[in-house]
C-alpha cells in the first residue's frame, strides 16, 4: 500500500519543536495558577510589540472559542455580525457564536474568492433595516487567510475597517491562519491589525499544540472578556503551558517560519495544478478543480484530502502544514501535473 | 387635508367588538389566577375540536413571543431550523428565536412567492453537512399566509410535511395570518395542521386585541412549553382575558368572517392592481409595482402603505384589515387602476 | 354551602372599571402599531411627573416580564443580583432573571419580616470576593411592598440605595404592589424611586388587567431596554390597550385608591388578628399564625387562602384586593377575632 | 529570605513525568484530528474499564468546563441543581453553570464538614414547591472530594443517589480530587461512579497538564453533550494531546500514586496540627485553626497558603500537591506542631 500523505488539514499537524520544547521548559517547577505565573504576563506586551499598540492577550483551547468569545464581547446579545457566507463561524463552529453572544445573529455576506468587499457588503445588507424588530449591525468579522485560501491585503482590511467604523461597527479578524496571511504578504502584523478591535490569532494550524490566543485591543473591554473566558471554562489553572505555547510561537518569528513553510507547499502545488485553481493560491490552501475520476486516483495514490463544493464535482482542498512531507508535496504536485 | 386610509399593516386595527365584548364579560368576577380560570380550561378543547386532534393551547402576548417559545420548545439550542429568507422569524423579531431557543440557528431558503419547497430546501440546505462541527438541522417553520401574501395549499403543507418528516424535523407553522389562509383556501384547518407539531395561531392582526395562541400538538412537549412560557415572563396572572379573547375569535367563527372580509378587500385592490402585482393576492396583502411617482401620488390622496423591496423601486405593500372602511377599499382600487 | 370569599391572591381580582373603560376608549379606531400610537407617546410623561425626573417607560404583560427585563438591562450575563432569600425574583418566576440575563446569578441575602439591610447585605455578601472566579456583584432588588407585606420607608429605600451606590451596584425596585407600599406611607412616590435605576411598577395586582411598566431612569439604557424587549416577545403590536390601562391606573391616583381600598381591607383583617400577626401588616397582605384547626375551620366557612411556611406550622396568608367584597373582609375579621 | 513552600492550591503543580512523557510520545506525527486520533479513541473503553460500565468520554480544558458542559447536558434551562453552598460550581465558576445549561438555578443547601445528607437536602429544599412558577429539581451534585477536604464514602454516595433517584433527580459528581477520593478511601472507582450520571474527572491538579474527562455514563445523552461540547469551544482540532494526559494518568494508577502521595503529605500537616483541625483530613486539604499571629508567622517562615473563612478568623487552607517538597511538609509540620 501506498505511504499515506494528508492533505486533509493544517489541524492534522504536529506542534513544531518550539513549542514543544516551551512546554517542556515551563513543566518542572510548580507556579502560580490562573494567569499569575511568569509566561502569562509576558503576552500582553509580546503582542503589543507585535501589533504595534497595546492589546490585552487572552489564550484559549481553541479557535472556536477565541472567535466566540471575542465575538461575544464586542456585540450585544441583540447584535448582528455581518461575516462571508462561508466563515468558519457560520459553517463549522456548530452554533458557538449564538451561543456566546446570547443569541446574536450572524448576516452572510457572499463575496469573491471568500473575501468580503464594502459594496458586497451595502449590497447584501441593504434590506437590513435597523428599526427595533430587527437585530442591530454590531460587528464585521473578516477571516484572514479566508476559507478560499485567498489573503486580504492591508489596504483591503484597512477599507473595509473604514467601511466598519463609517457604520459604527466592531471589527474582529479571525485569523485561524494569520500568520500564512502574514507570511504571504510579509507586511508587518500591525499593517493587519491597526484597526481591529479583537483578533483570533490563531496557532495550532501552524504548529502548535493547544492554545490561539484572543488579542484584544480594546482595552475597556479586557475585564469583560476576563470574567465571560472564565464563565465559558476557558480560563486554564495552569495557563502557563498555553501561555508558554504561545510565547514559543511568537518569538523568533516561529509563526512565521512555519507559515512560510506551509505557504511554499501550496504553491508547489498551484504550480502543478496551473490552469484549474479554484482561487488564487496565497496561503497554505489549495483548491482545484480535479477531472473526473481524478480524485479516487489521487486517493488510490495514497493522497488524503476533502472533497469541495457539491457532491459529484470533482473538486478539492489541499491543505499544507508546517510539517508536511516534502517528498508528500512532490508527489502529490507530480500526480496534480499529470491530470 | 384627505381622509387618511391605512394600509400599512392589519397591527393598526381596532380589536373587533366579539373580542372586546369577551374582555368585558371576563372582566367583573374574581377568578383564579394562572390559567387556573374557566376560559383558559376550554382552549385546549376547543382547538382539539377546530384541529382534529388533540393540542395544548398556551396563550401568549404576542407574535414574536408564539414563534419564539414553539421553536424553542421544539429544537434545542445546537439545532438549526429551515425557515424561508424573509420569514418575521428571520427579519422582523429582533432574534428572539435566537434568545428563546438559546442560540439555534435560522438557515435561511430562498422560494418564489415566499413559499418553500422540498426542492428548495434541499437546495438551499445542500452544503449543510450536519456534522459535530455544524448545528443540527432540527425544525422547518413555514409561514401560513407567507411574507408575501400568499397561501400554501393543504398538498403543498403536506408535501413539506412529509420532506420534514423524513428528514426527522420538526414542523412549525408561523400562523400570524393563518385565519387569512384558512378563508382563502375554505378548507379545515385541519387540513393545514395535521402533520404539524406546533402552531402559532394568530389573532392580533385580525380583530384580536393582545394574545396570540401557541397550538402544541406534541403534547408530550407541553409541560416544557409551560415552563419555557412563565420563565420568558408570558404566563399572565390574570389569563382568562386572552382565553376570552382567543375563545371569541374562534367561537362562531369570527376569527374567519373577520380574515373574508380582510381578504375580500385585498381582492378588490388585486383587480385594481391586475397586471402588475408583485405575487398572486391570496390573502390580504397586496404587493403591487408602482410606476414612478405614484407611490407620492396615492400618498398625497391619504393612503398610507409601506414602500416594499429596494428603495427607488416603486413598490407597495397594501395590507387591508378586518377593519379597513369600504369607503377606503373603494378609493384606493380607484386610484390605482388609474394608475 | 357558605359564599366563598378569596383571600388567596390579588391577582384573582377584577381590573377595576377605570381601566376597563381605557381599553374600551381606546378600541374603536385604528391606530399605528408598536408604541407609535397617542398612548404609548404619553407614558414616559406621566411617569416623569410622577417620579419626578426623567424616565422611559416600557408596558410589559407580566411582572416576571417587568422584573426579568429590567434586570438584564442592569447587569451583565456575569454579574451577580442581592435579592431578599424570599424575592419573587427567585421563588416565583421559574427562572426568568438567570434567563433573561443570560446566567447572572441571585445571591440570597436574609432579613427580618422581608426587609433587607446593609448590615444584612455585608454579612450575607462578606464571603462574596468578586474575584475573576466569581459572578460579578451588579445590582441590588428591593421588593416594595416586600413578600412579607412589609413596607420599607423612603428612609429605608435611602439607605440601602446609597449602600448600593457606595458598592457601584445598581438599583432595582420591584414595586408588583408598588401602590401598596406608597399608599402606606402617604408619600410621594418620588420620595421612594429618587435612587432607583429601574422599577417595575406594578399594575395588574392593583386592579389593572394584562400590563404592567417598566420605569427606566437610566435613559442611557432606553435603547437596550427596548431591544431586549422586541426580542422577548414583550413589544405588542396593538401597545395602545396596555398603555390605556397604564395610564387609567396612574391618572386621577386609581392606583392610589384601589390601593388605600385594599390596604384598608388589611389593617380590618390585622386588628381582628391582633396578637398572632407574623409581620407588621402595612399593605394588603396579612400573615397569620392560625391555631391547630383553624384553618380548616377558616375554609369550611367559605374563606379561601394560601397556607404558609411549613408544612402544619397553621400559618395563612391572607390577600386583599381592591374588589374583596367588604362582607368577606367583615366575615373573616369576625372568623379571625373568634380564633 | 527563606524558601519559599506552596500550599496554596494543587493547582500550582507541575504536570507529572507521565503526563509530559505522554504529550512528547503523541507529538511527533500528523494524527486525524477532532477525536478522530487513536488516543482519543482509548478513552470510552478505558474508563469503561475504570468504572465497570459504558461510558462516554470527552475531554475538555477545564473543571469549570467539565462541570458545566455536564450539567447543562443533565439540566434543562428551567431546572434546578442542588449543591452544598460551598460548591465549586457555585463560588469559582464566575456563573459558568448558568450560562452553559441556559439559565438554570442553584440551589444551595448546607452541610457538615462540606457533605451533603438526604437529610439535610430535605431540609434545605422543602419550601421549593416545584409548581410552574418554580425552576424544576432536576438533578444533584456532589463534590468528591469536598471543599472541606472530607470524602463521601460510597454507602454515603449511594444514599444520596437513591434519594436523588427517588427524586428523579440527575446525579452528577464534581470529582476535581476524585483521585484524593479514591485514594483514601482505597475503593474500586466504581463504588463511587456506579449511581453517576456524570463525572468530572479530575487529572489537572492532581499532576495533569490542561486536560480533565467528562464521563457520561448516560450513553443516550453522548450525542447532545458531543454538540453542546463543540459549540462551547471545548473540541479541540489536536484532542490527541488531552486523550494522551488522560490515559497516562489513568494508565498503571499514576493517578492514586500521585493522589495518594498528595493526601499522605496532609495527613503528615494533620497530625501536626492535631487538635485544631477544622474538618477531618481525608484529601489533600488541611484545614486548620491557627492561633492569632500564627498566620503572618507561618507565612514569614515561607509558607504560601489561602487564609480561610471570615477576616481575621486565622483559619488556614494546606493544599498538598502531588509534587510538594518533603522538605516542606516536613518544615511545615514542624511549624504547626510548634503552634
Amino acid at each position: 500500500m501506498a505511504t499515506l500523505f494528508n492533505f486533509m488539514s493544517d489541524n492534522a499537524a504536529a506542534p513544531c519543536p518550539e513549542v514543544l520544547a516551551a512546554i517542556t521548559a515551563a513543566a518542572p517547577a510548580q507556579a502560580a495558577g490562573y494567569d499569575g505565573d511568569d509566561w502569562s504576563r509576558q503576552l500582553d506586551a509580546l503582542f503589543g510589540t507585535l501589533c504595534g499598540r497595546p492589546c490585552a492577550v487572552l489564550p484559549v483551547s481553541t479557535g472556536t472559542a477565541a472567535n466566540a468569545l471575542a465575538l461575544a464581547t464586542l456585540v450585544p446579545p441583540w447584535g448582528a455580525i455581518a461575516c462571508h457566507s462561508e466563515a468558519h463561524v457560520q459553517v463549522d463552529e456548530c452554533g458557538a457564536p449564538e451561543f456566546f453572544t446570547g443569541g446574536a445573529k450572524l448576516l452572510l455576506c457572499p463575496g469573491g474568492d471568500g473575501k468580503l468587499t464594502s459594496a458586497g457588503l451595502d449590497a447584501a445588507l441593504a434590506s437590513h433595516r435597523g428599526d427595533v424588530h430587527q437585530v442591530q449591525m454590531a460587528a464585521l468579522t473578516l477571516t484572514q487567510a479566508t476559507e478560499c485560501g485567498t489573503v486580504y491585503t492591508p489596504a483591503e482590511v484597512a477599507a473595509l475597517a473604514a467601511h466598519a467604523r463609517a457604520k459604527g461597527w466592531r471589527l474582529h479578524m479571525d485569523g485561524a491562519r494569520f500568520a500564512n496571511a502574514v507570511a504571504h504578504l510579509g507586511c508587518a502584523p500591525a499593517s493587519l491589525t491597526a484597526d481591529l478591535d479583537a483578533l483570533s490569532f490563531g496557532c495550532i494550524k501552524n504548529g502548535g499544540l493547544g492554545a490561539e490566543a484572543i488579542v484584544l485591543f480594546d482595552l475597556a473591554l479586557a475585564d469583560q472578556l476576563r470574567w465571560r473566558r472564565k464563565r465559558a471554562g476557558q480560563m486554564p489553572s495552569k495557563g502557563r503551558f498555553n501561555a508558554a505555547q504561545i510565547i514559543a510561537m511568537v518569538e523568533d518569528d516561529v509563526w512565521l517560519r512555519n507559515a512560510r513553510t506551509a505557504n511554499a507547499g501550496a504553491q508547489a502545488l498551484a504550480r502543478a495544478a496551473a490552469g484549474r485553481l479554484m482561487y488564487p493560491v496565497q496561503a497554505n490552501e489549495v483548491f482545484v478543480q480535479l477531472a473526473p475520476g481524478e480524485p479516487q486516483r489521487l486517493r488510490d495514490a495514497g493522497f488524503l484530502f476533502y472533497d469541495w463544493g457539491d457532491a459529484g464535482s470533482n473538486q478539492a482542498r489541499l491543505v499544507v502544514s508546517w510539517d508536511t512531507p516534502a517528498e508528500g508535496i512532490e508527489a502529490l504536485a507530480r500526480a496534480l501535473a499529470a491530470g
